[in-house]
């Protein structure tokens, strides 16, 4: 398809924005009941959805639950099943580390090791973030590795997040958690030379942390997961011939279009701002992706009356964006979070495409999961929305003669 | 997407119901009419279809009428173009006849030859099936090769199977049957070293047949068709880690179940003795596939109210399922047998899945072709509902970070 689009895109003024409410599907949490979105009072998705055309975006297949990653890369147009985004670099994104070609993320667990070097606690008793701060300033003063950069930084609790960077580093590399207590760690072995190079870093890495933590308590070792490099994604501009910027307050989703090559923006804070952003960066830009998150937090914490607030507080915003009259605008999410489930989920997530010069109208005049079920896009899969709003906005030549 | 799932499965307690109601999607009669299912008063199924979410599934493509074998396949969630079960294979499967891995499964006609050995009936004046289990107990006495376990069964009327059971034999081997009469049957001929050594073993087993049939009338000889071997499927427990059980009354839906690794039980004879059987099971296994026969025979006789009738005793027995409060339900069929077309068709199949903990509603309320249509499952193919039910069942961990 990429293959496809890259031939007959065709560049033009058009604007086209990606509203993306985090983990927007949800569930009723009994049985006759309606779902948060049905709930929520929300004029403006309405008269969008009246205006426009809906459907039920399934983010990667019948039945997957997708974590961020894949259900955003499916919203970019890309195949999530087979462009997979490694453990390492996720991680790297969650806490605004940037990953580039040269770079080998990977994600640490403090761990607590007995005097024969025996794992005796995988996370280090849960050390509080304050502790793990600390430890990864011991770190960083202590553990010196000559011709590579080196990156640690602290996530939370136990976990860290390291970076290598470096000519020729591979990361085919095997974790050096060995799963179960009372073992010792693993020594990182790589698959191929570029990994044993990254593999014999890891390696002096891990000694010289042994011995910067030795005389820590409970966290002496930290142990390695997930090495993980750049995945290799034809960046958005080459593909759709678009100039994209992100505009998203949390580290991961301004890390995933990073990924993909879209410029990033200060977002501010509120969903005010990041229209209000949208809005002052209007003219340098034809896409952009907007970035709401607290649908998916609050349906994370199983709160289903906050759920309906945040949707509500982000209908009412909504005018701010309708009036800079995009071409096409897409609302949608990049995945279910149910408040009953308290987790991400499969179910296909409800979705507008509004496009005033070419959309075909349905019967539907609400925003639902169940009402979406009945519109114009069908049910279809999260990555056939690009080339759909690509041709809305004129971007894409006719195919044949 | 199998790669997919088996990497992302997950144990836990969840019991997934698959119960197909063979042949189950109709068409109306005359124009204006009622469909079978339509038709039917079905209390049960209109309860699971307003509680659940509904669809129309595809057995295998837009147009394509499924015998049973892709039928079922799909429905187990395989894809059934890429795996196709040879003729043998399946004929052996309908009778009852086990199939492993180092058997070679084939059809056999009984045929007449002249004195010069040319064919001037091909199915023997269709002989009745007792002539039938009589020249097959001759064949079982008098044909005798060595270094291989022949097998030889009576089918009906002039139809048989022979099965070879031994090691290194291979199946493409052609048929030897001339497709028309007034010529010479062909010699078995293999494509490769294994298959030339079943073609071997079957022209000595036809050499010797010849001479045990010389003086019978008018089933004097017999071709060979459809060799096949045990297909290179998967076992069900290595892709989604179930532990399942077929309770299935007729062979043939047994013999598909096994070829998945499903384990098979007896399953009684009525509908209420196999959901019987499932209660006696409930704890030993966490899939139950339960196959329901009477809804395609009485399509494929055309009888209509029939039909109506089968469809209703089957719903009348629910309750009994519906007590064992499985936490995915899904009811649905392996293909349409219109009573109007009195046979297999390649229309939709309608379809319920039921999983009260994690189920969208739409706005269905009852089970029938054209309410199916407007129901949250959309249309989909037959091999997506597998991995449906394992995301209802919690049985598939969240994909990427």
């Amino acid at each position: 398809m990429h293959d496809l689009i890259r031939g007959l895109k065709e560049k033009n003024t058009s604007k086209i924005v990606l509203l993306v409410a985090d983990g927007l599907g949800g569930l009723p949490m009994e049985a006759g009941g309606k779902t948060e979105l049905e709930t929520a009072k929300t004029p403006n998705l309405d008269t969008l959805a009246a205006e426009g055309t809906v459907g039920l975006s399934t983010p990667v297949g019948p039945g997957i639950t997708p974590g961020s990653g894949p259900g955003h890369l499916g919203l970019f147009g890309y195949d999530p099943i087979r462009h997979q985004i490694g453990r390492g670099v996720l991680e790297a994104l969650g806490i605004g580390v940037e990953v580039g070609p040269r770079d080998v993320a990977i994600r640490g667990n403090f761990c607590t090791i007995d005097a024969e070097g025996k794992v005796t606690d995988r996370r280090a008793g849960r050390i509080p973030t304050e502790t793990c701060v600390k430890l990864v300033e011991l770190l960083r003063k202590g553990v010196k590795i000559d011709g590579v950069e080196t990156l640690i930084e602290p996530v939370q609790e136990y976990r860290l997040v390291v970076r290598f960077r470096g000519d020729g580093l591979g990361a085919n590399v095997c974790d050096t958690d060995p799963l179960q207590t009372n073992m010792h760690t693993l020594e990182p072995k790589g698959e191929d030379p570029a990994s044993e190079k990254t593999a014999k870093i890891a390696a002096e890495f891990l000694r010289q942390a042994k011995d910067v933590l030795k005389n820590e308590k409970p966290a002496n070792f930290l142990m390695m997961r997930g090495f993980a490099k750049f995945p290799d994604i034809e960046p958005f501009a080459d593909i759709y011939g678009l100039n994209a910027v992100a505009v998203a307050v949390y580290p991961m989703y301004k890390g995933l279009a990073r990924l993909v090559g879209m410029t990033v923006v200060d977002a501010g804070k509120t969903i005010a701002d990041q229209f209000a952003v949208v809005k002052n960066n209007w003219d340098k830009y034809d896409f952009f992706f907007v970035h709401y998150k607290y649908t998916d937090k609050t349906g994370e914490d199983g709160a289903f009356d906050e759920k309906v607030k945040v949707i509500e507080a982000l209908d009412a915003e909504l005018p701010a964006l309708m009036g800079l009259k995009p071409d096409v605008l897409i609302v949608t999410g990049d995945h279910s979070t149910p408040s009953k489930m308290k987790s991400h989920s499969f179910h296909p997530v409800p979705t507008i495409l509004w496009a005033p010069a070419t959309g075909r109208p349905d019967f539907v005049t609400e925003f639902g999961e169940r009402a979406c079920n009945a519109g114009g896009l069908g049910q279809f899969l999260a990555k056939d929305l690009m080339p759909l709003a690509l041709g809305h906005a004129g971007r894409l030549q006719k195919f044949g003669a």
